[in-house]
């Protein structure tokens, strides 16, 4: 079985891991309750407060992003409580799923997949609650299933004048591909994995959680014990962990965050715009349509419709032939478009080569002219 | 900082990965919905049948052991049930916290911590239980915070006499360490963690659930999400994950389980055995008290006592020395107990370098003499 090709990984997650985190990774482990994890995971923790730009703690999970956002629901709401979760994609139907299971009372705000929230929806029913009886909103900021970037700058707004409601943020594919100024926008539970812009293999997630959070969850009731973010506070105070870490996970983490520091936010942030921008320009060029509302492009995957051909077909040939992988439509989605990821440790040549890729097969379906796949490469050149 | 010295794990997990599992994790990842990862999956979920000596399923969590056992108890019990918690240790502790935590109504089966609990207590209670009150019975096999196995062959019967009460059971440092034959003994839940027998780091977690144990699962009402197994058994189904699983340590668990069977179920079991004995011996020889009952030592982890001498400082004295890693005592055994892990990739080299350090150690403190010192390492030497 070859599981090891020279594969490149062009999805929203697992994206591609440098050698030096891979290196990192391969370590021998060590002690998780010795002076020198400790050391590392003061390390880890400072730089992933830089990375969400805020002065809140930062907790690191063994788990997936699910169980992050889970975990920041369930440590600071109560049964019965009354949220928001804002809708427009899979990962949004996942929020509303396990506020459910949780007992809460769930008001969806709904979109269209493809087409971003309307913050003025947030607007009106935050406004509208006299009683503050709304304890929280809910949402992905990008929404990796339809390649859509949620405007979180102004709802976060709308959630601040309400006063009461905390924000509870899927940011799983927008730390690390866009700006997240956690402290700016005073967003109070912000969770991440680390399979995407982090660029480290899956495994461990990230909570960053304000003061209004810790102070919601001396309140909650909902049932927890390993997800129960308390007790990995009261833990990180001595740079420790509840439960055993993913040791190794945390050395390739220490390494991908210094990478991530000698880039500089800026600079990681204006690669992956480019990328964005020369990826959904390529895919216009090519006849394909975009399908997320081309003012709404999230920065780490573009989902790409098509037409005439089978897009898990498409997706196969690709694979097959160039050992590229692109991800697939979700649900009701799937055939119907593919996503091409461009988050964490991608660079031009990659974004080139996708392209080049997808110009080519459609070259030899009879789809476009080579004179269209010429231009598409140009087109995605002008923006890298 | 040096956090990567010449380090030997001496510690109940995380425990010593072998060269060829530290190259297998350090790969780059793959697309977890890929064909490939399916692929790996099903060798790696009936190889885990195979450890477990079980036809049951076997699911893979992303997650600590303790995410492991709490999954069993939230996917298989409803609130206000009435369970058994055997405590005899940290662990039996936790479970207790655990199930409290949900609403559970718990019966302790208590002994002092150094002891092993008495399966007459377990056969007392079950056979008075007319009315099938009791649904579940919640213990630890081998208790790492002391060094005690519990006669789980015993008590298993006495739950299976019962008939109604599922066996949910950590086997976090015996599976792998000694013989849990989960058909034989008829358990229903059983949890272990990658970072002990299994030879890879920390970060995955395994639950091995019998029909008995799925069809209570379809009444349990206990609120949860990320950790319900249900959703595990259905993406099981097509060898898949319901969330992102850790890619890597997926990779290194292949490899660790091929090297697993390659030396044989038997051959591992009986190394563990020696090595317990080798060093429980050799301690006796070196007047050091073993801490826990001799009777019910555990094949994965030795608690001494150390008397005149604070454990912790005589723990930092050999790490400072030898760079060898032994583990402290718990709660109120701390600096009373140090605790040798012998458990996973140990070689009889490994125990007789441990056996050597303490020896020496002691011998430099004028505790012993360099005859008793000599005749631990003779001793020792005899059992592998």
């Amino acid at each position: 079985m070859a599981i090891q090709q020279k594969l490149s990984l062009m999805i929203p997650g697992p994206t591609p891991v440098p050698e030096k985190v891979l290196q990192a990774l391969g370590r021998h482990p060590i002690g998780h309750r010795s002076k020198d994890f400790q050391d590392l995971m003061e390390i880890t923790t400072k730089n992933l407060q830089w990375l969400h730009q805020t002065k809140n703690d930062v907790l690191t999970i063994t788990g997936s992003g699910t169980a992050a956002m889970e975990a920041g629901m369930i440590s600071t709401l109560s049964k019965g409580e009354k949220v928001i979760c804002g809708v427009n994609g899979k990962f949004g139907q996942r929020w509303v799923k396990v506020a459910k299971e949780f007992g809460l009372e769930v008001i969806k705000i709904e979109a269209e997949w493809g087409k971003p929230l309307d913050p003025k929806d947030f607007k009106t029913i935050l406004e509208k609650d006299d009683k503050k009886e709304i304890k929280a909103v809910i949402l992905t900021h990008s929404e990796t299933s339809t390649g859509v970037i949620n405007d979180l700058k102004t709802i976060s707004s709308h959630i601040r004048n309400h006063k009461k409601a905390l924000s509870i943020i899927d940011c799983v594919t927008s730390i690390g591909a866009c700006s997240v100024p956690v402290d700016d926008w005073e967003l109070d539970v912000v969770a991440s994995g680390s399979q995407k812009g982090y660029m480290i293999p899956p495994g461990l997630s990230f909570v960053s959680m304000s003061d209004k959070a810790w102070q919601a969850s001396e309140n909650s009731n909902l049932p927890k014990f390993y997800l129960n973010l308390k007790s990995y506070k009261k833990s990180l105070l001595s740079n420790s962990n509840p439960y055993t870490p993913a040791v190794n996970l945390v050395f390739a983490l220490d390494e991908s965050l210094k990478m991530m520091k000698d880039e500089g936010l800026d600079k990681i942030f204006k690669r992956h715009e480019r990328h964005k921008l020369a990826v959904s320009e390529a895919a216009k060029t090519l006849n394909l349509k975009l399908f997320a509302d081309e003012n709404h492009l999230s920065p780490a995957v573009t989902a790409i419709q098509i037409e005439d051909i089978d897009a898990e077909q498409f997706r196969k040939n690709i694979k097959n032939k160039y050992d590229i992988l692109l991800a697939g439509g979700q649900d009701h989605l799937k055939g119907k478009i593919f996503r091409v990821g461009h988050l964490g440790y991608i660079n031009d040549r990659d974004i080139i080569t996708v392209i080049a890729a997808i110009g080519n097969t459609l070259v030899e379906q009879n789809i476009i002219s080579t004179d269209t796949a010429g231009k598409a490469l140009k087109i995605a050149s002008c923006h890298l």
